[in-house]
């Protein structure tokens, strides 16, 4: 069933990348004896689990859509501990091994290999409950107290709350309309001693490369294989010098077509093989070296109280993560493991990919209404037709109120994919910024500005949240606008299109687009 | 509903437990935004959660056993989005605040005010995926590197498994029949700066007071309100050298009345009153300000794979476990808080109280099941009577082959919970151990003897656990019998009753006594 590929290596040994801790975990002793458990007529005095009769749930049922995710069509599985064409009840309600259901995982490894294809044949798969909990154990595994980790300009505030206090510091790579620069990226590699004396150099790129949350840009190809190749680069030119990229991906299959102005475009299912060919394919398929640790996740694909995914990495990475995952979580919830596993394999791989299809058009029909609202409001530029030097994607205007001229108010990657459109907003033309930028007792003007916007939203009844909130972490020190050294008289709020309904969406859009008219009395 | 006592204190400020570490945790900024969705009226187009009418899970149900246990009794339960009277299924299935369900965290609440009774009224309960996991956050809450840890004088392999890799070490506490001794705790701290000059005094003491992981033992009321004390006195008369106490507790409702040689008690239900009266208190009971953190969990009383328990400790820590739960792990699984969630409500809090009794009468007839096989190939005598120093609990000898005297051969206290026994064999007699002991070459023959006994053993097809998996951890140097100062000329195995047949526990006890005899040459 599953075709990884022959004609590829297998992974380097990159264990210089593991951390003191991680390295001095040991399998736990109790594990060693399972070996002995599996002699034929062995007695076993030695397990310490409770009796399965004592168990008080007999049969779990659950009715779920069919995988075209039409209401009305429903389909009922029901687990029990008498069906001999499964994995019994019983076992998801017993302690297991730590690396989740084998069924499962032997599912998700198929997965990946048949429509993520790694370039390296020895590829682990070990489950874990939710990409939370998964960036804590790969910091856990890679990383040093003090440390910088490479990340997108703008991250993910819960993975950096939890590098903070561990005491790691971010390292900032500037981005475009693909998500972090491979020519930043090198800068910040090549440099790195004459910028920051003393540090040890990164060796962990952290980033979202599907619809990044906040930026809601999704990395190409291309640009993919020159980042990966970076980190060869380094590997093979400078000892130990090399770094690991960990691919948090969780909105992989809600990529969809761009966003055209004005075209209405019908989104439309095509064939699985289509769809898999149209999506922005993984880093794990240009990783020859087994460098990449990728963590998948179900809780956008099929709900997030399910709190389960799953690490793609190479088999020394897997190890150890294994003996992490022994100690600090066990396997993922049964029950969470048995409702997944049986839907997946009700629906089949096929039907998998087709539920995806349909989700990502969900989330497309969503896009395209807050974008379309946008274009009810400001008059929208393609960024190359709009004058505006380094701006990406669409640039919106305001007509000036005689009619004569208009201003540029902010720019927008539209996503690609994922839940957000990241909005970077043009200050320079704003009467009450241009008032706090003269006032020489405001340090950071823009930061004060983003705050009295915000409110006067959160009074008109919208909320949008602040760009602050995404702002990598690189000290007390780089906190301003100008420490941090962003673009000045820029500010960014982030809009999310999940959640709201059509109507909602072209509300809240009308509000926020009345406080912009006001606060740049146009 | 709840009862908690209205005639006690408030918990007392001890932060100044909380380590580095955790102090330095913020809020998420995102859950800040979260007062503001709440406004009338508001739109948010802020959050980033999946929409639920794209979970594909639309109804749930399972069968359980009711609480009486008897298996024919079956209940069935339903969630869905539809009832009125319980929280939606679609709750479940998306992000949670990271307590956990606030109905079932409610639950849980109560159900500890009513039945644990603490000695304060400001204690709260969080949510968290398994002890396991609950100790992993009450290490990085509470300790810094190179640290001890105060443990029982045998302990739990998992909980130091985590421990080491930190760089943290034991700090074990002499044992009676009933656990960690007092007076030996007591001397432990008052003693600690002139046996380990310069080391931190150790201010966490971890235990699993009830069926203990291996010992088996039980602690008593007394000795519980002692050791308490303990906590209380140092942080009177001496600033900031008190100590919590982490009280790891799985088998809490798996205590049951004393075993008696040759007594064949019969176990009989009683009313829930007296099935709660009969328990030895929760240290929590003891706890008047808020010293005590207790992971509690379902995996014993329910089934592990739903990975879900509960901490229940003072405010200030609870609120830092939820600032690591929010970037370590969320909420636990949301099928596992529905499926727990209903079976407690509809077996109701009488009912489960019903179930733990079953539960613990079964547990005891096993545990009956393996003493009694003990008394068909030894001669048990209880301690007292035995002529053996310092034995507690039975012990069990063998009759020399003339009929011509007896040779002591273990000790065992008769768990009164729990599910292990932990057996202390008596060397001095063992011809094979006499040899080693006198080969000048070998410099651990307690630990080489036991080494070959446990290969014996699994050469006849009983396994057992070898007691130097729970040594607890001092460093490099204290590996040795000698080195960790153990009773020397004897050596402890862990016997499990909980998964065996009947069938199972007395052949594996033949088994397992042709060895002793062979060895012994008895």
């Amino acid at each position: 069933m599953t075709s990884i590929a022959t004609n590829v290596p297998s992974a380097l040994d990159l264990s210089h990348h593991i951390n003191t801790r991680s390295r001095s975990r040991h399998p736990s002793p109790l594990k060693d004896i399972l070996q002995f458990m599996a002699y034929e007529g062995m007695i076993s005095l030695s397990g310490g689990l409770p009796h399965p009769s004592l168990f008080p749930i007999r049969q779990l049922s659950f009715t779920a859509l069919n995988s075209s995710g039409k209401s009305g069509e429903l389909i009922e599985i029901e687990l029990s501990d008498k069906k001999e064409d499964q994995d019994p009840l019983a076992k998801f309600l017993q302690y297991g091994n730590c690396k989740g259901n084998d069924t499962l995982r032997n599912w998700c490894l198929d997965f990946t290999a048949n429509i993520l294809r790694p370039a390296y044949n020895d590829f682990e798969v070990l489950l874990h409950p939710g990409n939370t909990n998964a960036w804590s154990k790969v910091v856990a595994l890679l990383c040093e107290e003090g440390e910088h980790i490479l990340c997108e300009a703008v991250t993910y505030p819960s993975a950096q709350a939890l590098w903070i206090p561990e005491g790691y510091f971010a390292a900032p790579v500037a981005m475009d309309g693909q998500g972090i620069r491979d020519d930043a990226l090198e800068d910040v590699l090549s440099t790195w001693e004459e910028t920051h004396p003393g540090k040890r150099r990164p060796h962990v790129l952290y980033l979202v490369s599907v619809g990044s949350n906040p930026s809601g840009v999704t990395m190409g190809a291309e640009r993919r294989k020159k980042i990966y190749d970076l980190a060869v680069k380094y590997g093979k030119y400078l000892r130990a010098l090399d770094f690991i990229i960990v691919e948090d991906d969780p909105y992989f299959f809600i990529q969809f077509p761009d966003y055209e102005i004005n075209a209405k475009t019908v989104a439309a299912m095509v064939s699985n093989e289509e769809f898999v060919t149209s999506l922005a394919p993984s880093f794990l398929h240009f990783d020859f070296q087994g460098r990449v640790i990728r963590l998948d996740s179900f809780s956008k694909t099929l709900a997030p109280g399910m709190r389960l995914g799953y690490f793609v990495a190479n088999p020394i990475f897997i190890e150890r993560l294994l003996r992490a995952t022994e100690v600090e979580t066990q396997d993922p919830s049964g029950p969470s493991q048995a409702i997944v596993l049986s839907l997946l394999e009700k629906w089949t791989m096929g039907g998998y990919l087709e539920w995806l299809q349909n989700l990502r058009l969900q989330y497309m029909r969503r896009r395209d209404c807050m974008i379309d609202a946008f274009s009810q409001h400001f008059q929208l530029v393609p960024a190359a037709k709009s004058g505006i030097p380094d701006a990406f994607g669409i640039v919106a205007f305001l007509l000036h109120s005689d009619g004569q001229g208009t201003t540029p108010i902010f720019s927008f990657v539209p996503p690609s994919g994922g839940m957000f459109i990241w909005v970077n907003f043009y200050l320079s033309k704003n009467p009450r910024f241009k008032q706090l930028q003269a006032d020489s007792s405001i340090a950071d003007p823009e930061d004060k500005f983003s705050g009295e916007l915000w409110r006067q939203w959160i009074d008109a009844k919208v909320l949008l949240v602040p760009g602050w909130y995404y702002h990598p972490w690189q000290g007390e020190d780089k906190k301003s606008t100008k420490a941090r050294a962003a673009t000045p008289e820029t500010s960014n709020f982030r809009f999310s299109y999940s959640m709201p309904s059509e109507e909602e969406i072209q509300q809240g859009v009308e509000r926020f687009a009345s406080v912009v008219k006001h606060s740049w009395e146009l």
